[in-house]
């Protein structure tokens, strides 16, 4: 666990100095939209997207700026997502990590415009060879952070969380909810390793699973930190899903029984990565990270 | 300027066909968000970015589904920008092309998710080989794009024009807010014709130019429709940016010398196809459209 949080701590480092210079300051009338978009993207987390990008294309000894940028780019789409999401019209936040959200520091049309920007620019930095001088590769990402981010990943998802029918979720809908919300830009950091490393349909698919068993951990350990942990450990409101009548994962199976789920999940996303052996124990001990995490 | 008309609609024919076939209704929970991209996307419109991407392909006999899969795109982005911009953080319209907006219709969050959506799949057709069989002309095109449509292009446009200091835009102030907010879409959409027939840097340059003289025309033509069309004409309130105080090409310039002025900047842009002969005159005539249009 210690050598994860050192590890989590050192890419989270290293994309943090990447973003701050793919967004580089601007003195123009427009430069509050990239103040605003820095401020999202430079504002911490844990930055567990681009540590799975990282790690992941790592057993493929894939060169590092080129994983570096995709990871960049990555954290780019998950920013945009959560400056989306925290707007008044969806889930009306004025805190993440700790700080104001931002349109609480700025403006809606501030928000909702440096998201815009986040999300383009996280297209244009994948574009650019500079993710990889493969042209057939930067395209396979492109293509797969377009479905992961869109009507069928991040952006259905998240319809579906502000639906009506939201409430009346099964454990099937709520499954399916956090596939995509959440879980399709996890599963894409762990492919967009495999694409960067030219992996064969085995290791891809291999990953692929890894990343939808502790995406689906991650959004369980979520519910349960959202009853059990404190606004100080996660930095946001808590009780936040079960005080709006949402279903959740603990609502529907109760506390244990969601715990032991995300257990189970956690073991099973460790047995995906055998045919990697001693070379993924890192990604292994995320695993682990991710269902004893508190924040 | 029938012919302009004849193709225009043509053209708009084609792009419609190929947007509803890209945006495929769906049955699950999240298909609330598609049915309002594709009301955005399929509310027709004059289509002149896509017609412009076609008629500048077809300067260099592209073949024409790979021309149409690119305008599509570019369509989609233009009208993820409409649907944020209508927004009530944003400009607050009621009405587009005669119809209610995305957010009037829905409501801000399917509208915020609609736009979200509509970009997001607009890089998934690029990053698609019916854009072109080419990796690196498809490269080109998203990287283009993203540099249109982003911070330094659309929306960095739109942030200027909701800043504070918009009121006091001088004549260059404006004209470079109208550069990034409308020109640098239309631009791209000139040089993506060239983007997908390898173009000589003599002509891709030439369409550029083009591209910026019309650019500015059709933005020196809709503040005049502002003061001088009905809301029938035009589809949607006229007279709203001087109401609100917005410093316009009019108001800098006053409607004769506007209309000179963009009289000026259509007969250049006519000049800038020289090298492409004959085969160029139905941009030639759509130069003269976008000067003479009463929507």
């Amino acid at each position: 666990m210690q050598d994860v949080k050192s590890a989590l701590v050192i890419r989270a480092t290293a994309v943090q100095a990447r973003l701050d210079a793919l967004l580089p300051l601007i003195s123009t009338p427009e430069g509050e939209v990239v103040e605003a978009m820095r401020y999202s993207a430079l504002g911490g987390g844990k930055r567990l997207r681009p540590f799975l990008v990282m790690e992941t294309a790592a057993l493929f000894d894939v060169e590092e700026t080129y994983a570096l940028e995709v990871a960049a780019a990555l954290e780019m789409v998950h920013c945009y997502s959560l400056v989306h999401d925290d707007l008044p019209a969806m889930d009306d936040s004025d805190l993440r990590r700790g700080r104001l959200t931002v349109h609480k520091k700025w403006d809606d049309a501030t928000a909702i415009l440096a998201g815009d920007g986040l999300l383009t620019e996280a297209f244009g930095v994948l574009a650019d060879s500079k993710s990889h001088p493969d042209a057939e590769v930067r395209l396979k990402l492109i293509a797969g952070l377009a479905t992961a981010s869109g009507a069928a990943g991040m952006v259905g998802g998240q319809m579906i969380d502000l639906s009506p029918s939201r409430a009346e979720l099964d454990l099937n809908g709520i499954t399916r909810l956090q596939a995509m919300k959440t879980g399709a830009l996890i599963r894409f950091a762990c492919q967009a390793g495999a694409i960067l490393g030219k992996a064969g349909d085995e290791e891809y698919k291999a990953l692929s699973l890894f990343a939808e068993d502790i995406g689906l951990a991650f959004q369980i350990v979520d519910d349960l930190l959202d009853h059990e942990a404190t606004p100080e450990e996660t930095g946001k409101p808590t009780g936040v899903d079960s005080d709006a009548g949402k279903a959740t994962f603990v609502g529907q199976l109760g506390l244990q029984v969601a715990r032991e789920r995300a257990e189970e999940l956690v073991h099973l996303a460790k047995s995906r990565l055998d045919i990697f052996a001693g070379k993924a124990q890192l990604l292994r001990d995320t695993a682990t990270f991710v269902l004893e995490r508190r924040s």
